[in-house]
């Protein structure tokens, strides 16, 4: 295969990137932006190197503890509990929460193999169980696999005492009744406050 | 920056990619896909150190002259000028064209200072003169600057004594006439055969 085609299937395994915008991305760095081309090579050579998971939490992380995990001001009572690195970093950017993290990884998805070994249920069950830990919050997403997750780690935390809280679903701040899903608009309703 | 960071601002420079993307791509490859993330920046490594422009046509190509120019077998009275390697791509998938290329590597955009001289008109000039061309096609795209370039190119051409023909603009295979938008109506009825 020559460089140029090796390139386009190099950028088709990026998620969301078909033939076509790989082609386009191909043509666009080589015509007009070369120098993009070292600068991205080398970011994703350094990336898979220095970045690793967090010992504590398994977010992701260039040092052995994550800058949360590491930050002793943080609230040691909670725990949340998220999917993915995105999903912990949104969070963080909402600014409202100052407790520490457990990243799964991934959401318990029996079809797909992923089961609580994959997603590290038993570290987390341990970390849960550490002194000091008074509220595990389940931040998974609200989706059939999210839900049923969150369903399987409740249980098992309830098994070891520690008690569990999930978000509250609701309608979006900014949107309109009119046009939020009756499903969301019933949670709502029963989640009010 | 760190390294998560710096990939995620690398990707950005990728054409259609935000900072959603780039993040979501970013969280993927290193999450899901490191073998990925190696071969992509080999790729890219490759791309840019062995691929250049054929000498000939300003094709991209790994050799001085690119596999369509050392081909001795095509038509050598037919010269097909295309706006960017893609459009080559495009007409060579086509096999309904058997003569030569060259390619532009953009198109006349004095509003982005893209003259005459970045298009390389005076190398197509001189390759349009060598004795055996019989035709020059105009390939550019049909739009405002696409028009344009064909228009000025043609007029150059043609004080050399070069014919220039154009693509035939009109109804694309497979459409319905009701759909299609009124201009390319217009301009396959005056271009009708
Ligand atoms: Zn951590
Ligand atoms: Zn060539």
């Amino acid at each position: 295969m020559n460089a140029l085609d090796s390139l386009i299937e190099a950028l088709k395994r990026l998620p969301g990137v078909g033939q076509k915008s790989a082609q386009r991305m191909a043509y666009h760095l080589l015509q007009h932006d070369r120098p993009a081309v070292h600068r991205l090579a080398d970011a994703l050579t350094a990336a898979v190197e220095r970045i690793h998971h967090c010992e504590r939490c398994h977010t992701f992380s260039e040092t052995s503890l994550c800058s949360v995990c590491a930050d002793a001001t943080r609230d040691a009572r909670l725990l949340c509990v998220v999917e993915t690195p995105a999903d912990q970093a949104a969070l963080e950017r909402t600014g409202s929460y100052r407790g520490y993290y457990f990243v799964l990884l991934g959401r318990l998805s029996p079809l797909d193999g992923v089961s609580t070994r994959q997603i590290g249920a038993a570290e987390l069950l341990q970390r849960a169980a550490e002194s000091g830990v008074e509220e595990v919050i389940l931040a998974t997403s609200f989706t059939a696999e999210g839900e049923a997750t969150a369903h399987v780690l409740a249980e098992a935390l309830r098994a070891r005492g520690v008690r569990s809280t999930r978000l509250a679903r609701g309608v979006p701040v900014g949107s309109e009744l009119e046009f939020v899903d009756l499903g969301t608009i019933a949670h709502a309703l029963s989640d009010r406050r």
